[in-house]
């Protein structure tokens, strides 16, 4: 196992090297996909999907398209999270986004073109893998951001917006938006390492703690945030009438159930062999977030 | 084989029904993709798709996810396409465009959905087929979508609006935006087949030069067509200044080149095996609706 720096300089130095791998991309889209895909960021998803594959001993490297496919997916759906006809925000990880350089034509296609370059690097990867791991680990992605998952969630957070908070909407935004594309690489990565379908089980319940935790924390934070530190907009949510925790639950509530989510998902991993610890520590650091 | 109406029937038998198997999608999500998947259509990608699978002897059922898969990105391309930071069309088939009924936010998402759904559609049948053919073909058919195929395609056509047509740039248009997406089935539908990888070449170049003289007439339709004909507006792609072959070849160089088009498609189908009739008579009929 490595270290959390450790995974994400390994995604760091492969992103835009992967992304120019797929061939002869126009200039112009190359320039606009990897603005948004080289803005920094935690890398949260793909070190997740790294630190899953070498928990159960597998190959990092042979992960590795797998894991910049995930920040291609995430970053696609930020720009077009951005987008005026979505969330218009002119801000994000500190810098204009996508639209406000590249124009909103542009930044569309720069979306559908990392979604899609996301696709086709996992299939291509796949495809040299010569087993069917690596097609089961692309479909665990491109499922869980697809309509039954992220797309899903990212519809009912836009028609939801101004309509009366309850807790299954929010809940349903949570899981689907925030908790499936972390989940995704949990799912993946255990995949790629030949786990058992019972490991896998007890790697999405943990994706899923983690995400809904991860979520909640987001929800306080925007509330309680500063723009600067976070190098986004700060109490958007409730001007525009986002469907949060915070909203229907209350600032402590959400509070207490970050840390029961976070506990939740520390559980399943007992269910998994090999060295749990990093995925251990990675979810009860979520919480330093906001204390 | 069958005649190009039986293939169109199978696909539309089939084309809401995949896409509601992928499992419990947002009510309005579902409905603005069906929208404008089930407007109709030729459905020239899918058939091809099947067609071509069949030629060889390849399992129609066993290849109908991956085609209605073709025509769900194809179906993405053209809502995102009609947008108003695109092209900004009113109109399609016939109806009012998808962001005119459901809004442009819905549009975006429904698109980015059904790109998502194509893709998760053709891997879930790669995991169930066994083999690494449904990988291979899933591969070739988001590779041909994607950034270096149709997304760079549509890029080069909204940047080079109102620039000097030229005669290079007018082809990488065509190539890219048009011919790649018909080069896809014949592709992936040789390879559920199990073509060989010179069938392969000898399909691709059927498909590329099938796209190339597509694009031409189409091109010349809209000179020539009729609005209600078509259903979709004409005379639009002069007036907003695109890269067409017309514009820089003029109207009767156009014909030719078309023609000659389809004389070099149907040359390229003599390197296939099987009863090739049907891809035969499909690329000649191109031509018919010029006459």
């Amino acid at each position: 196992m490595r270290t959390y720096a450790e995974y994400q300089q390994l995604v760091e130095g492969a992103l835009s090297a992967q992304l120019a791998s797929l061939g002869e991309i126009p200039a112009l889209l190359f320039e606009a996909m990897d603005y948004s895909l080289s803005a920094g960021g935690k890398r949260l998803r793909p070190v997740l999907l790294l630190a899953a594959c070498d928990t159960l001993g597998g190959d990092v490297n042979e992960a590795l398209p797998f894991a910049c496919a995930l920040e291609m997916i995430h970053t696609y759906s930020l720009i077009h999270d951005d987008l005026p006809a979505m969330d218009n925000d002119d801000l994000r990880r500190g810098r204009p986004t996508n639209h406000k350089v590249y124009g909103e034509g542009m930044a569309i296609l720069a979306g559908d073109g990392l979604l899609s370059a996301a696709a086709e690097l996992v299939l291509r990867a796949a495809v040299c893998m010569g087993d069917l791991r690596g097609t089961k680990a692309a479909e665990a992605i491109l499922r869980r951001a697809g309509v039954t998952g992220m797309v899903a969630g990212q519809v009912m957070d836009v028609t939801g917006e101004g309509t009366e908070p309850t807790a299954e909407k929010v809940a349903y935004i949570h899981l689907h938006k925030t908790a499936d594309l972390l989940t995704a690489p949990i799912e993946a990565g255990l995949i790629l390492a030949g786990a058992t379908d019972e490991q896998v089980s007890a790697g999405c319940e943990y994706g899923k703690r983690l995400g809904l935790a991860f979520q909640m924390v987001d929800d306080l934070l925007d509330v309680e945030g500063e723009t600067a530190v976070l190098g986004k907009t700060t109490g958007k949510d409730a001007a525009v009438g986002k469907l949060t925790w915070v909203a229907v639950h209350g600032i402590e509530k959400t509070r207490q159930d970050a840390r029961e989510q976070v506990r939740l998902a520390v559980e399943a991993l007992k269910s998994l062999p090999g060295e749990t610890n990093f995925l251990k520590t990675l979810a009860q650091s979520t919480l330093n977030r906001v204390q």
